[in-house]
């Protein structure tokens, strides 16, 4: 196993003029000095201009948020729980889900004792460093907790998450009963029953059969007291669709109650320090006021009142899908750091007689592989805290206008809510597609030490795959965006203007559709980012209105144009933001400006215009004689640009040594000494004979076969028997 | 953690009319009838109206090897150590290097007694369903011995090969030492030092800096007994260059010898059950004769001798090559398998009020994700088994030249060498960058139940990960293959003629490369698969002419654009060979050949005219206005066509369940019992607590935060401490 060459390179003789070749015979230094990778990353370190701080905070958004990221990646290092170890990447499934149990127990004194506020922001970053943690304390806060606010009354609310504490991680934990073995995406389609037992006055939950086993649910194996179950609601024969109701699983000493069969679904391509359980009910029985009334109610009669409002129970659904694009920034600025330090230390082939083989970065194809997923990583950091920032006004406004009874706050909300439908959408589709190229690439470009585990690019890879498939499939989701942003075009063709709604750059539609000029026609105009971004509105608005007349036949023949459009919007919020922060938040004469200048084209030159050029061009938006100018000049030139300043770039993300994880990825560069001596510990050289030795020399010393044939199979035996 | 729906289609209230509603309360039946996926696939099977042995004699390229493969996974299914388990999924580390050694022991009767050719045959095939296992039987013999037999003398292969009976897993067990912890791809920059001794007559072995250490070499940390060594022959003080030694590393007790100094690298990303190790070597002496002399010989005086066709010692490097890109022609049908009959059998979303939800696989979107890798895959086939033919006749060619001394068929042999190298390189880079991503789309495909580990994605993703960084970096191949092609350009524009080459098709390059019709100027072109062969020669041909002059100045520059032609070289070949064999090798009036022809087109449009699109365009083979039928009208008509057929066209792989291992992947496609019952017996739900419950408990009932706190901080305490 190991990395054959390039035949071509391999065939060079080396030779060394024999007077500067010192003796080898001695065995004490080679003909070349060893390697020196802290010392490149050191040096190039000092090439940073600008104050790491003042950078954070342009990525964070804001002072506050950067200072308080900084100190709880501070507090995490410290945290004797909660801190990284090498050897943690040696963790068998079992041992891995002891040590997550005991980070919730120690994450379970923080929420005691810190603002909410600050604890979420502490699990989000704990969430980048151990995944299998950060969902198991997300599926009773996040989603158990949310959709009891989101689908029950106040004091439905109130009761379990504060007075049971479920709120504090206390008393009771609770698990989300959404997807069966039969049914991921299509949840309307559940067939868990819930029927309504007037007499008993409760209702009887049953899982009619095997395709209704709940699936997947996280923490159902081991750790659930509780699930919010997902049922079709059963009222004297008539279904009412897919509602929520509250069913205990485990009583108080956590025993499973009678009815319940819970089974682990064991081993995963990741996360396999969540408990992800199924479940079968039969026959369960639970109060009437266990099922979640805010805006479906059942009364002691059975008579059914539906939602008068449903969208605004969905609104639950959408912090997830911000959160995991949020991730998808700290994950790439967690991988671009570790691969452009490991690319600035590294050194392969010397060019024409060079004293000192090339620093892997100086590599052309090198820079195109990973400096696009840098200037992108940037534009999702503005991106996904814009985000953040819009998702928790409208959760702010709700709350306002739902206490006020304020029709008009409440009307605006719903209009924001929509487009934030589309938005969180998006950026969590597209976000998670890319993190997860952007981890298979930088570890490709670390060649075989990033196949180490402790490198961090395996697991994380394996812990982050589930991103692209749950809470709402990405080709679903992205689909289902594409679907909005068709039909709002069309309706604005018709008259209708978007108001309180982050699409309503497309009230131009009308004009950009109808536009014969490209909007970029000369490469001059590839420089000019407000240009761009109206070349990606004027190709999203050509585009759906193209798709308009297919649509109204079939919205499955345009499946894949849906998911391009959701792409595109994706990146028009990131490009928006980049250009609108940096234009608002950066001072004129900053020396972050000119580096952020370099890594807003870069990211929409090989990130935009490259990938989508083709439509571009079919559309008329770019003329066709600049594609060369976008797919290979320029990204060159731009690479060049920050090339020199990859470094401090990457150590602009201000993430700790325990946060990154990863022995090659250290901050001090020195690559060779950090991974074996953490390997030496974690495998010690002692243990050179394996458990399995004795067999293997077994098989080496292994008498002959004609010895193990009782030599039955002799000449002699055939002289023998022949007689 | 659960996948949360698209939130539009969550809305729908699904009445059901109470007249047709089965009475709930009873919860016996559902208001559907379970889901039928066997039923499904079963009726989809029927379709098949071709001889799937003959499809397969297509896809293996011979009647006989088809029956030797068909024999072998029989062989291997039955075989009680060789068989696969879903319960090999749960493997820790530890336990997987034990299954490994158990399988490598049954091998090892197999290599006495079925014929060689059948052993590789089969050690191929266990490769795709036990990769850790094919690697560690593959670095002995091949990459130990291969190497022994590409630089040693026939005496010194025969004595460790066959007297010391390494070639039958016998008394020694060899590794490959050419990575360094600081050198991977450049092996001419290896730093290990053998330096010549001429007062012992021995080479001293040494490890000059942590640099220089041997890195993630398979076998050595526990079982090899010997290793090849790349090391700088150093002989009166002259360094001639990294040349091969074989180095013995454990007695024959299996214990480490003095100066040799071995540890276990650790945790991977994959490949778990490999022991690869680092290696140290300390003033390490080996007698003169250990060193492999077939071309380069260093005598009792120390005068050396240099190789005189120094290309020769490298052929052996190519064999890993062509075995990995036979690998993703099986990996690709393993999954394009699984992923298929899930497909048919999976259904989600009801259109319009059916009574059933839709097959996954009638979805758009499905069809335009899945079939391209489908049609790849039998691309694959078929161009793999020519570059397999074409390397064994090589090899044949090359054992007959030597022996003969046939100067002509040597001349030949090199000829074939040279662009077998570019073959192999640009199939091994392409093909195995391609089955990466078809796994990954192979399993989001698959939804939720793609992550489960019983289904085979998370393990073979990261088991196959490795390949597109081993035995030559993709990046570095294809660039290697990228250049060659535009030399050989350049040089048949001056005149010269390719012989004996693979690449004779660039011979055209002149007229190519000139022309100013494009070649694809109607919808019509697209449908001719000829045309489309001259297309790709065409723009290979075009693209190699516009590069010359830049790499004048610098290779480095047009890195990316090198491993551009180096895929399309990949294309060409498959498609080339695709061509041929459906031309010469299916019988008219065969039922396969239209579904061949529909895969060929398929093939050739999505994975060729798509992607490479806008080069072909910028060349001028394709003339825009083409384009959207290329992108988007054609490749669904062609899907459509294939549809119907894909549990036929997958069952035509002939891979047996137990080679599949997918619990959803099975041939029965009874999906949900299939996977219930065997995570069932893999997790007993008698388990319903953790080893780690009893934390947990303390956890949720622990005691209020102020008694934690010895209730020190209250307002009696306050109001007595502040006195």
């Amino acid at each position: 196993m190991a990395l054959l060459p390039n035949s071509k390179l391999f065939h060079k003789n080396n030779k060394v003029d024999p007077e500067k070749n010192p003796k080898i015979v001695e065995n004490v230094i080679s003909s070349r000095p060893p390697p020196t990778p802290a010392k490149d990353i050191a040096d190039e370190r000092a090439r940073t201009n600008w104050d790491l701080k003042e950078m954070h905070e342009f990525l964070e958004g804001s002072e506050a948020k950067s200072t308080e990221v900084i100190r709880l990646y501070q507090s995490i290092e410290r945290d004797p729980i909660l801190q990284t170890r090498p050897e943690q990447f040696d963790l068998t499934q079992k041992e891995e889900r002891q040590v997550v149990a005991e980070r919730i127990d120690q994450m379970s004194k923080y929420i005691e004792t810190e603002s909410y506020s600050k604890f979420r922001r502490r699990l989000q970053l704990m969430t980048v460093i151990d995944p299998s943690m950060g969902i198991r304390i997300l599926v009773n806060l996040g989603l158990f907790l949310n959709c009891i606010k989101g689908n029950g009354t106040q004091k439905q609310y109130d009761f379990w998450a504060k007075k049971k504490e479920a709120g504090s991680l206390k008393q009771m934990y609770g698990c989300f009963g959404m997807t069966e073995l039969g049914h991921g995406s299509n949840v309307a389609g559940c067939e868990t029953t819930a029927t309504f037992d007037e007499e008993s006055d409760t209702f009887i939950i049953d899982t009619p059969h095997i395709g209704a086993t709940k699936w997947w649910i996280g923490g159902a194996a081991h750790s659930a007291t509780h699930t919010v179950c997902y049922a079709r609601l059963i009222v004297k024969d008539v279904d009412y669709g897919v509602k929520t109701f509250v069913v205990p699983l485990r009583d108080s000493q956590h025993n499973l109650l009678p009815g319940i069969a819970v089974g682990d679904i064991g081993a995963k391509m990741g996360r396999q320090g969540v408990d992800n359980g199924w479940i079968q009910f039969t026959e369960v029985r639970i109060p009437r006021f266990f099922m979640l009334q805010r805006w479906c109610k059942v009364s002691r009669q059975g008579n059914v009142t539906l939602p008068p409002l449903e969208q605004l129970s969905y609104i639950s659904l959408i912090e997830g899908r911000v959160g995991m694009a949020a991730d998808s920034y700290r994950i790439g600025a967690r991988f671009t750091t570790i691969a452009l330090r490991y690319a600035v230390g590294r050194r392969q082939f010397a060019k024409n007689g060079a004293q000192q083989e090339l620093q892997l970065i100086d590599y052309t194809l090198h820079q195109r592989r990973l400096l696009p997923y840098l200037a992108l990583t940037y534009a999702a950091a503005v991106g996904t805290d814009r985000l953040e920032v819009e998702h928790n006004e409208l959760l702010a406004n709700l709350d306002k206008g739902l206490a006020t009874n304020d029709k008009l706050l409440l009307k605006n909300t719903i209009n924001s809510t929509k487009s934030m439908f589309v938005d969180s959408g998006s950026l969590k589709s597209t976000l998670t597609w890319e993190a997860s190229d952007l981890i298979a690439e930088c570890r490709q470009s670390c060649g075989g030490h990033g196949y180490s585990s402790y490198n961090a690019f395996g697991k994380t890879w394996n812990d982050w795959s589930v991103q692209t498939t749950w809470e709402g499939d990405n080709n679903v989701l992205a689909m289902s965006a594409g679907k909005t942003i068709i039909k709002n075009v069309q309706q604005i063709l018709n008259g209708k203007k978007l108001k309180n709604s982050s699409l309503e750059f497309l009230n131009d539609a009308p004009t950009l559709s109808k536009a014969k000029k490209a909007v970029i026609r000369i490469k001059e105009h590839v420089d000019e980012p407000q240009r761009v971004l109206k070349a990606i509105a004027a190709l999203i608005s050509k585009f759906a209105v193209d798709l308009i007349p297919i649509s109204h036949q079939s919205w499955d023949a345009i499946g894949a144009q849906r998911v391009t459009l959701s792409k595109l919007r994706c990146h028009y919020y990131l490009l928006e933001t980049f250009i609108e922060r940096l234009e608002n938040q950066v001072k004129a004469n900053s020396p972050i400006r000119p580096q952020l200048e370099n890594l807003l084209k870069l990211y929409y030159v090989t990130n935009i215009l490259g990938p989508f050029l083709a439509e571009f061009i079919r559309f008329g938006v770019i003329q066709p004689k600049v594609a060369q100018y976008i797919t290979s000049i320029y990204p060159q030139e731009l690479c060049l640009r920050v090339r020199p300043y990859v470094i401090g770039l990457t150590d602009s993300f201000e993430q700790p040594d325990n946060f990154i994880h990863s022995l090659i990825g250290k901050y001090d560069g020195d690559i060779y000494n950090n991974y074996l001596s953490a390997v030496k510990i974690t495998n010690s050289p002692r243990n050179h004979k394996a458990p399995y030795s004795e067999a293997l020399e077994q098989m080496l010393n292994r008498v002959s076969i004609d010895e193990r044939a009782r030599f039955e199979r002799s000449k002699e035996v055939e002289a023998l028997l022949s007689k």
